[in-house]
């Protein structure tokens, strides 16, 4: 945790360069999966299974009881707390719906359109490890089920007992998702891309995941298969003002640094003196935090950079693209139409990211590692895709028709070229009856 | 070019799926084409043009006295239709623009919403060949001008004078494209994902091109790039009744065939009389056109379906999932909300595809090969990306600020509870006073 001024480094952004995962031999093991899941299908998934989750399962489906007994194994008080969170995420996520795109006569006589139709189905993939991501179940159940998608197939792999975390279960459930798979890691990437006697293959795969099940989704998305984006490891970039509570500035950092090892923290302000009461904050605060570990070692990328104005880290911020963009300063509304390339941003002080991460409305399933530049966060957008619709009356063709003939010839393409004029010769001689 | 009936035919599908495209070599081929622009810059790309074009160039860019140049070079009857196409495609792509989404306050005090901002640095591919592909500059550059792209940069082979045709510098700069680079193949795609001394690395790549350019697509997307869709051959699936005419349907089948040898045609209709009607018109028509082996080829990849029923044909096309799809049916709006998967739907007798290919205002770039279950043809929302925005009061985070704990907690982010638990005390702390 040092300080980097902008005045002395030329080229701060080279200093917060993304670290660059190391793959050994990720690649070919991965591939390894893919293949024999493709050509043994579920004999393949029982063994992996076994082989990565030490578990021994006749049968990959939750079970319609065990999908019953998830409500009655969680508080109320949770139970609350998530109905709250899904309601605002659906809130949100419904005024991302347009059904029909809006009708135009572009020549007169001929009218185009576009109409979003729900992708048929859909993979969701949620991780298993230390804790249960239900967040994540919301975030991606919601749009599909405001999509109207109707399949919606969930994999998460199973514990050490051979169940599923009841508040995935519960939350799964909420969002209207009721076939749900015990299957983790890369042979779910591969069930879902290939399908197996037990399971169908999806048309587009979505979720986070650890390597494995990210360099999966890689692999697959090289074969043709749809996924959400490509992945990350996750990331907050602060911009801040000399006002802004260093207290906040530091548990915001924090949070983002417990998620993983490979996260990335950043703060720029023109503030030195923030700076250095924030770096002071990120000490005291993250002496008792339970992930002490992890966010050791993410807090040794991050970078606490003193900028010659606002402007200038709002520019870096730009330039960065991060995941999680939080300006924790005097007016944010007036930085927002700057902002250029970010996943989320979350204004003002007291909107930490924690907010958006469960439950403000907005998805937190984002584009990080920079992909912020030409993709967008998980909308209701992902789960439809939209149809061109056109209709030529008999006076449209005779309108557009030589158009058409002009510019196909000039492309060589003579074929195009008589399927316009067969049309207009049958007009014409009928018009001349 | 066979008959095929559903009724003898169990599993139709099977009958006609897609060629398998054989890539000897080619994988190798294009990762060393981008493994040496990627070290070698500007001049690697040079050694590929000469050894690929067999062209000395200098200076990649089209210079503003070639620019200029372009409109003298075309007639004025071009000219117009061009502008007629470019008109159209304009005003159907402005009705897909949103500028920002609606601003919903999900819980008192927290409010959410998202932005379209425009992708900052684009490349566009056309495809040099037997015929200068201005209309797929139109397609990809009216889109990007609606949405706002501050850069976009477009890369066509040169011929081999050194010049770019002039239909496509025309077209370029109809749509405010005026950064025109002379590269090609796969070397150009290096250049646009990597950067050299003298292009830009851009932030996403659009458009068609043959199995090299194809090939380079997909291996910078497997590395994180972001591109417009896998792409495939062309094809066309015509769905008609007993009345539609048969030199028209004949005439669409073979506008489609002519694109490439790989491209698929197919027509499915409860009528055999139409389907032989239309085998006979195919033979009749295909005669003296010019690109009579191409279509050849292509046709022996044909087929000619004849179903039990309409819906048959219709569930047919669904399960085929083709990229232009042709209602040549008595009242095609009545089917219109039976069409699952396709990329663009031409409906009625005198729609032809050719319409949509030029000038009706929908995309011609689209995806085949049955990606149309999951993609959408090209729109302005491939050309920005949506930020989420929030913002959340004092009273909002009062609101909201426990049940985000509630959340975290089960989530065992504690860090994430303790960046709430921060701020609510502050506000307790400030409200007791």
């Amino acid at each position: 945790m040092e300080l980097i001024f902008t005045t002395r480094e030329p080229d701060v952004l080279s200093k917060i360069q993304r670290p660059v995962e190391n793959l050994v031999d990720l690649e070919e093991r991965v591939a390894f999966v893919l293949r024999e899941v493709r050509r043994r299908g579920d004999v393949a998934i029982r063994e992996f299974t076994r082989q990565f989750d030490r578990m021994e399962l006749e049968d990959f489906r939750a079970t319609p009881a065990e999908l019953e007994a998830a409500a009655g194994q969680l508080s109320d008080r949770f139970k609350e707390a998530l109905a709250t969170a899904e309601r605002n995420i659906r809130l949100f996520h419904q005024t991302q719906w347009r059904a029909n795109g809006q009708e135009v006569e572009t020549t007169a006589g001929i009218t185009c359109w576009r109409q979003a139709v729900p992708i048929e189905k859909i993979g969701i993939y949620i991780p298993g490890g230390s804790a249960p991501l239900f967040s994540t179940v919301l975030m991606l159940g919601v749009p599909a089920s405001i999509a109207g998608c109707p399949n919606v197939y969930l994999f998460t792999p199973p514990r050490k007992d051979g169940t599923i975390h009841p508040a995935i279960l519960y939350a799964a459930q909420l969002t209207g998702i009721t076939n749900i798979f015990k299957i983790g890691g890369a042979q779910a990437i591969a069930a879902m891309a290939f399908g197996t006697e037990s399971v169908p293959k999806v048309d587009k795969i979505f979720g986070p995941g650890n390597a494995f099940v990210t360099e999966a989704k890689r692999q697959v998305a090289a074969l043709g298969v749809s996924i959400d984006m490509p992945a990350g490891p996750s990331e907050v970039f602060i911009v801040a003002d000399e006002n802004a509570p260093a207290e906040f500035v530091a548990a915001d950092l924090l949070a983002q640094a417990e998620h993983s090892e490979e996260s990335q923290v950043i703060l720029a302000t023109p503030s030195e003196s923030l700076a250095r009461r924030t770096i002071a904050e990120v000490r005291l605060q993250m002496r008792d935090l339970p992930r002490k570990t992890i966010i050791e070692k993410s807090m040794e990328k991050s970078a606490f950079i003193v900028t010659r104005s606002l402007d200038e880290a709002l520019d870096l911020a730009n330039a960065y693209a991060p995941e999680h963009l939080i300006l924790m300063v005097e007016r944010p509304r007036k930085l927002v139409e700057r902002v250029r390339n970010a996943g989320s941003v979350f204004l003002g002080n007291y909107t930490p990211e924690a907010l958006g991460d469960y439950a403000s409305g907005t998805n937190h399933v984002l584009p990080t590692y920079g992909y912020t530049r030409a993709y967008s966060g998980i909308s209701v957008d992902d789960f439809v895709k939209w149809i061109y619709f056109q209709k030529a009356t008999e006076e449209g063709i005779l309108n557009l028709g030589p158009v058409v003939e002009e510019l196909a010839r000039e492309e060589k393409l003579e074929a195009h070229v008589r399927s316009i004029a067969i049309r207009l010769k049958k007009l014409k001689r009928r018009k001349r009856k």
